[in-house]
């Protein structure tokens, strides 16, 4: 399974959500397709990975396939997430999982930061001290951890977080930190996102 | 060029900084794929696009190249970014543009909140009020607009931006507005982004 697979079912999941929340009951691939822009082929072959959804002269039920997507997402269940970095990009990270991501717990911020501990973010999220990482993965089995320290600290960060057992990482530090195989390591480099919009800036004009 | 291929420049311009910042003149491309764990072949063919940079028996100079690569970014000239919405995350990549990005300048973050107007990021962006979007826009040739707003408010706040000129948009809200052919739209989806790691908790478990 590819990353761009692994997206491509997040946005159809994006789209069950929507149509079920309009009532819609069944829908087929073209639908789906016609619907939200998308490639009714890539959807049939997308979904065939994971066994017969479809019925025949019907398409998808809606609520099944739904159910079905989050299952294959692995959101059937609540997912534990830390944030390590209380800063502005932390929290913000804190109230967007907070109030937006459905199935995903923000269990807390981690900083060191004496005058930030005991705070709490506007959705709720407590902040506590960084030392307290092992017992929290420990106590709360923590499945995501998100790391948003400054670059220097990053390396050190992540090494704590792969010692205490976490195996998902989402890092936004401007560096690339090391991890074992069996950890995934997903970058958020800003970077490289400004430098793309720059060179399309530069190459990619196009007269109407 | 794909976008791939754009990030690709990208890490070989922070690779290319890097050595340049050791005090190394000269690397060749398979020098560059050792040290950074990249594919020379791939490094070679990306260069190759832009034309002749390697010199038989010496490889690049670093420093030639790095400014090459900034020019083919666009980066020759400083990109001037907007970012709308003054919440938590709006500010953090004020900041984050304003102390890390090289070549980016982030002229203002807009905000309607009337308690926000007038204050000052970390990094010493002002928060203006939204209204002056467009004077901004004419008066400081502005690059890049960032979208912070919340989803009810995306699609009518890039409608605004790409009324006001604007052409290359980075949008953070967890909905994808629509946009004319001719401006660049990049949405940072981060709900996408959590439910991979979660995907890959749930399938990729690889157990040593």
């Amino acid at each position: 399974m590819s990353e761009l697979t692994t997206a491509r079912l997040s946005v159809y999941l994006r789209c069950l959500e929507s149509l079920d929340a309009s009532g819609v009951n069944t829908v087929s691939s073209q639908g789906l397709a016609t619907q939200f822009q998308l490639n009714a082929a890539q959807i049939r072959k997308d979904l065939a990975h994971f066994g017969e959804f479809g019925i025949r002269g019907v398409g998808y039920y809606v609520k099944d396939l739904k159910r079905h997507l989050r299952q294959i997402l692995g959101l059937d269940r609540s997912i534990k997430v830390v944030i390590i970095g209380a800063g502005n990009l932390g929290v913000a990270l804190a109230d967007y999982a907070g109030f937006r991501l459905d199935g995903f717990d923000v269990v807390a911020l981690l900083d060191t930061a004496r005058e930030k501990v005991g705070q709490y973010s506007r959705s709720g999220v407590p902040i506590r001290h960084a030392r307290e990482l092992e017992r929290l993965v420990e106590r709360e089995k923590i499945d995501i951890a998100v790391v948003t320290v400054p670059p220097d600290a990053a390396q050190e960060t992540v090494d704590g977080v792969v010692a205490a057992g976490i195996r998902a990482i989402l890092n936004f530090s401007p560096v690339s930190p090391r991890v074992p195989p069996h950890v995934k390591l997903k970058n958020m480099d800003l970077t490289i996102t400004f430098e793309s919009l720059s060179f399309f800036l530069a190459n990619g004009h196009v007269d109407p």
